[in-house]
């Protein structure tokens, strides 16, 4: 029924699912966008401050499972913003260096023609405090802390994170580190850039990783070292966005592929069409070219024939409210 | 605290409880209809086009658990819908087949009353695409396939299902016909048909089993025939609902009850009375003669002495929000 | 978007977390009040009746993870409310007894300066049915009953329990009792009483727990019996509240602890400083004191070096919405 007024609570969300189907796999149903429904608030307190929360849930909306066994894997947390000294946040939200290279890539790392992932990313973490600064001509500041949970790995290690950006129009220049907590003391670093030439977007980034082989306390297969860079496009085209992306994966020293540099190629291209603000269809299309079998394994995951290339394709559809 | 307007997104749901008894069973608590919270949205994308979606958690409200481990068990899914051109759904939704028997059951397949399940049912089915058109004089299709989601069992199939209704006031009449995914290509199909004269509504249906001991690539135990007809009433007195059923049902070449028939009469009273457009209390009693006590293993599910027939009541209250 | 009126909802909830140490374990986040989202409704029914229904989810904002594994762990119940009989809910809701004594602990029993909590701890409690008489001149009644939902362990019993209060400004009186659903029959009772002095309130608590080692159907560890006292205070200072509680404890015929009394003393004290009516930020200091290693085992759990007294802090935010 439809009738009272409503709180201030205010709920959000993307649906999203559709067709994909991948080199040696069959046709599944599944999104090119985080499935996610939120409830955020915001308190004033006058002064310019305010108190915010916000609760996000993950699913998969092919088949409702959940996406994580995690509550609420998108966001928890509460927090504090002012307009003139920034924002703080307590719980579990959004890891400054995933969040920042995320950014960049124009299928902003979901789906098939998302960039390659670094084999020691966090995309969002927990038991942590963050605090972003307003922009001080263009530039912004992130910083993070967060505890460690556990006691007796004996690679137990608090984690922090750091991120800088100059975001003046069109220019978009970011650097960030991380360390993971309870990672056995690894990092990851990234450097960014973008320029916007009227309708397109062209962005590069470089990122690289040590991973010594634990994340939030678990261990991880892949222990070793990777460098990622690419080139990316988001290009405005009438009702619709073309976007492309090229990136260069390199692992060594890792235990699952070996000692020596074995490479990954990926080029995708998709055109995502706005049937209105919020709601807008896809195609999507990517190659990657594996320099080994050991590689694909590493990065693609287990499936029944290992190929060194694979092409992906996936169509769909998004909604967000 | 109330204050702010809301988003285009609708929160409904059902919650009911009430007291069940059940020969050779303590009292419980239990529900009459599935409790459920569920977050609908439409967008317009103009020129009579709409984009849709629904998220429905299911649970149980006697104690508080989950009914299922899904996180959307009773619906997942977005889609498109035209006046003129019907509505196309992706992700998780009602299987048709069982839609369609589900409701001639005055007892909505809930509760003590419901209609004796097919040993093939699933209610509702992910990793689907449905296409629902508009009535066309009077006259509804649906169509669904459902992508296979197991490699290995040796027994899996996409699935589809069909239905057609004839619906024109005071006649209903409808078929359907369901193969479930990863059911080793088991089948249900079933044939209703509706009057109503005035107050009471007079409903007749029989559906056909054949279950080949797999579903959703799930094994199942009772691999086998199964035959049911059911004749129904709803009739309103007053704020009051009377409902009635009597039905027939028979298994054979059934792994668990033997390859002779074997059949069990149910026989239902219901009597829902609105105490509002959305709240009402309720009082059913069943009888369920069987058989055998193999059936009533099968049918009803293990418990420690074995009766051949039994007796139900539930009272209890239903509130939809 | 922002943009339709919404259904007769409402959706309420807290967000909490913050720093806590105690000794002899790291620095971590949690929670002072229990994290929750909720989601009720009251539908009039005319003649001064309405119905009612209460949803309310429990999680850990500082990682985002389930307090349980229940859907609804704070409450899943349907009603009917009327201003001239009382109200009745069935399914999950409030245990009297604990509710009773909880509204006199000024840290609401959360949080390190919690009241101790009984051995034979319901707070929220499924598959019952609880009545709540409205006020006669001051004087309220609860009772519930909540059903069995075990067969087989022997230590089987419905569970059931009664309140009394007498409420009249400056003074309250309140006595309860109650046995939880299969707990072999244990019982707990408290008696408690508060005056308002001006800005203060003054409370005082007795609770006798006989604990015979099993809970809602799960065998405990503790087994035994413990009586509990405490004074309280909560002083509104300005725009903040101090909170103080001074408690004794003894636990005796305890499987864990031995037949012979053992004691515990706590000092608890708390400042908690309203930022608005919802969003307060607080710091909770207390101190227990042990009798032995082994009920410093039994009431604080299992950690690396057992003290027999400890410090614990606590620091964060809480957003009521």
């Amino acid at each position: 029924g439809i009738a009272h007024a409503q709180t201030n609570v205010k709920i959000y969300g993307i649906v999203d699912t559709g067709f994909i189907k991948q080199t040696d796999a069959d046709w599944k149903m599944g999104e090119n966008t985080n499935n996610r429904i939120g409830f955020t608030g915001t308190e004033d307190l006058g002064s310019g401050l305010a108190a915010t929360f916000q609760l996000e849930r993950r699913f998969n909306l092919n088949d409702g499972t959940s996406a994580t066994d995690l509550d609420w894997e998108g966001a928890a947390n509460v927090g504090l913003a002012s307009e003139k000294w920034g924002k703080v946040r307590m719980g579990r939200m959004n890891e400054i260096s995933n969040e920042y290279i995320q950014s960049l890539d124009p299928f902003f790392q979901n789906g098939v023609g998302s960039m390659i992932w670094s084999t020691q990313r966090a995309i969002r973490i927990g038991n942590t405090i963050r605090y972003d600064s307003p922009s001080m001509k263009g530039v912004n500041v992130s910083v993070r802390y967060s505890l460690s949970t556990k006691t007796d790995t004996g690679t137990d290690n608090d984690g922090y994170g750091v991120g800088v950006k100059y975001d003046v129009m069109p220019v978009l220049l970011q650097a960030s580190w991380a360390r993971q907590a309870d990672s056995d003391n690894s990092y990851i670093w990234n450097l960014g850039a973008s320029y916007k030439f009227g309708p397109a977007l062209v962005s590069v980034a470089y990122e690289k990783t040590d991973n010594k082989g634990w994340l939030l306390g678990k261990a991880l297969t892949n222990a070793g070292k990777q460098d990622t860079a690419f080139v990316a496009l988001k290009w405005n085209v009438g009702p619709g966005t073309v976007l492309g992306l090229v990136e260069y994966s390199k692992l060594k020293n890792n235990v699952t592929v070996g000692n020596d540099d074995n490479a990954v190629m990926k080029y995708a291209l998709g055109y995502d069409y706005k049937l209105s603000k919020t709601v807008s269809i896809y195609g999507n299309i990517s190659y990657t070219d594996y320099d080994s079998y050991q590689l694909t394994k590493a990065l693609r995951g287990a499936y029944p024939d290992y190929a060194k290339s694979s092409m992906a394709y996936a169509v769909g559809m998004t909604y967000r409210f």
